[in-house]
């Protein structure tokens, strides 16, 4: 079990970074409650998340701020940020603009369930319409 | 955005597991949809879950398997796994035992909020009330 959180002054400060300067971040939807997506957060995302009030993440891939929505128009507002006992994982109810959460033009990134299939083994299988085409969602920069 | 999960014969090798041989488990109520708290499997961990039924994770403190409720009795009784896109964090749909995820004795980790304080500033606050005292959840070994 990690250490407790220690609750600062500055709100920040709270938050366990790990060595590489992020913390997780669960996406979750504020009134089904699904969860959307994960992915990370430095502090600089974390504080413009909390002052816009729309998800900034940070890209592993790519390793730069990650504004959700910024190419594909389906950005999150933010309702609630909750913090986890030892302060290394975060949790936020957001609004999906357009109900797509996933690159896939799903509603969430978690379509995989895992299934028994006719030979008695587990297997994941997809779930959940694709509701948009992603090449759509996607266009190339002009 | 990290590559698309490949869905192979052996559905663990389809699991993205990071170069500490581990994946991000997030745990959520199957009922309420409740995030209770996120943790991590290793290969093995996942295995004995997808087979039991009961949610077993990898302790990175402890470093060794963590059959949940091993000590406190509150077991995850497993409804469904889901797994993401590409391949690396894993929902769980849990019925959770005795009502109690966390080790503060509360239903979920997820108890600080987001709020502004009286100087107008963010900060972390305390919800949700401590159910069961957590010297009562943790016995000594005899």
């Amino acid at each position: 079990m990690s250490k407790d959180v220690v609750i600062t002054d500055n709100w920040l400060d709270s938050v366990a970074f790990d060595d590489q300067g992020l913390v997780t971040v669960v996406a979750q939807d504020y009134l089904s409650k699904r969860v959307l997506m994960v992915a990370w957060m430095n502090r600089q995302a974390l504080e413009i998340t909390a002052k816009t009030r729309f998800a900034t993440y940070f890209s592993r891939s790519r390793n730069k701020l990650w504004h959700k929505g910024e190419e594909s128009g389906n950005q999150q507002k933010v309702h609630d940020i909750r913090l986890d006992c030892d302060g290394d994982v975060i949790v936020l109810l957001v609004e999906q603009v357009g109900g797509i959460a996933c690159h896939t033009g799903r509603e969430s990134c978690f379509y995989y369930a895992l299934e028994t299939n006719a030979q008695g083994q587990p297997a994941w299988v997809a779930q959940d319409p694709v509701l948009k085409d992603p090449a759509e969602m996607y266009r190339p920069s002009k």
